[in-house]
């Protein structure tokens, strides 16, 4: 794959101070923050193409995590400034996908996968907003070239 | 619905395990648990009167916690197994009071108080239902006696 | 100790109510709760062989998560009481593998796999105790047999 | 009480952006999630002097929570960017107290105060190191003058 243009639709990058409370007696953070923190690197994705989550909620388009994936290669700890890579990687009418990858400074602490269904108040499956089908589309032909 | 016994209308005890998620570096459970717990309290405070605060909210009814106290004496280490005991201390045709005792076998680990204000979906305040101005009467009448 | 029967030492069984907090404003269990009932399943489990990870953490044996994955079928909703079953499907000298099922009732609501690799105190890598790979080598040997 | 000079050591400024998961089923941040913004003001409010926290630990202190109260006048809402503004307000040899204002705009959110109590490694208390106890002592002749 060729290195995407820094696409504000394709990926988006997130600063993110690890709090002490996410920390466990390990003294690093605990593994399910991790999730927790790829959400909100979508909640920036999205915002920079000049849309928020909470819009597409309150026009009652929801999405929700049906997959994830998560390799944890070295530890973050308390007060560490991670750095969230984030990435559409493609998706169908109802699915998007994304893509992960959490770094302090040089070091890759962890990459990570998700799957989103796309959901109508109430929980039926429904067609993505056109809007993210674009998204999803110009991830995919940048995947395909 | 039969009448409960009075007490399991005023009080309530739930055990809890420490999770290891809920302790930080110190090694202890992160202060910000414990009106988690308490929150479980109330939970199965209500359940002991035979509804629950997921009817309730089917039926539009929420509490909302507005405001809160803790006294943390004794820490609680990961897997310990406490005792949250959980009182009805009054209230107003909006709002209760609960009052909270954490115990680890015999040593106080916390107290704490809250008060929660009854709202309507949409948040605007609303009359507690009778149900619970019962609970909140026969509590009263407790303290007061 | 005396050698706990076999099934004990491969499965689990672990009841869990759904707490307000761990919902989100889908009305759902928030997708990042899934791993914190996982662990609470592999400290149980553990817990039947009539040892503890708070014993082991004592000791200077600590177990950090390496992957993770998770597949969710149907969503979990506050005050569900949930079942998560929680295997050992084998590991090596230094890894153990985990694999669990989270039904509410009969519906089987997501399913997840883990690593974890063995670590001492500071965050090296070290074999993994005896007991455990005790655990894991009679894992093994029904999951080939 | 006269305005203090915006000095670095009696008061902090930090945004914070409410998480998805930080929200509950009534679609506001759950009252769980305020001690943990605190804790993050207090965490900037120190670094603001040249100090952290993290630094302390490595050095064997640890500031735990021994009271906290928090009163809650407007909810917050996923995706709001809160402004949180911490002061200290006092304190002895051994403790250190906290006041919270939380803001989204121009509303108050919520206020808060805590007390932390200064511990060694394992838990027993001891005395606040003087870079501490020169920040305590110059919120106390402000709040004094």
């Amino acid at each position: 794959m060729n290195t995407p243009e820094p696409n504000q639709l394709h990926n988006g990058t997130l600063e993110v101070r690890v709090r002490y409370n996410e920390c466990d007696p390990m003294g690093v953070a605990h593994h399910s923050r991790y999730p927790v923190w790829f959400e909100m690197g979508r909640t920036e994705l999205l915002r920079a193409t000049g849309w928020t989550y909470r819009q597409f909620e309150e026009e009652g388009v929801f999405l929700a995590v049906i997959d994830l994936a998560v390799k944890y290669r070295k530890p973050a700890r308390y007060d560490d400034l991670l750095t969230l890579h984030t990435y559409v990687e493609g998706g169908s009418r109802v699915k998007i996908k994304h893509r992960y990858e959490l770094m302090c400074g040089e070091a890759l602490l962890a990459t990570g996968r998700s799957t989103l269904a796309c959901l109508a108040r109430g929980g039926a499956v429904r067609r993505i907003p056109d809007l993210l089908m674009k998204i999803i589309g110009e991830a995919e032909s940048v995947e395909n070239s």
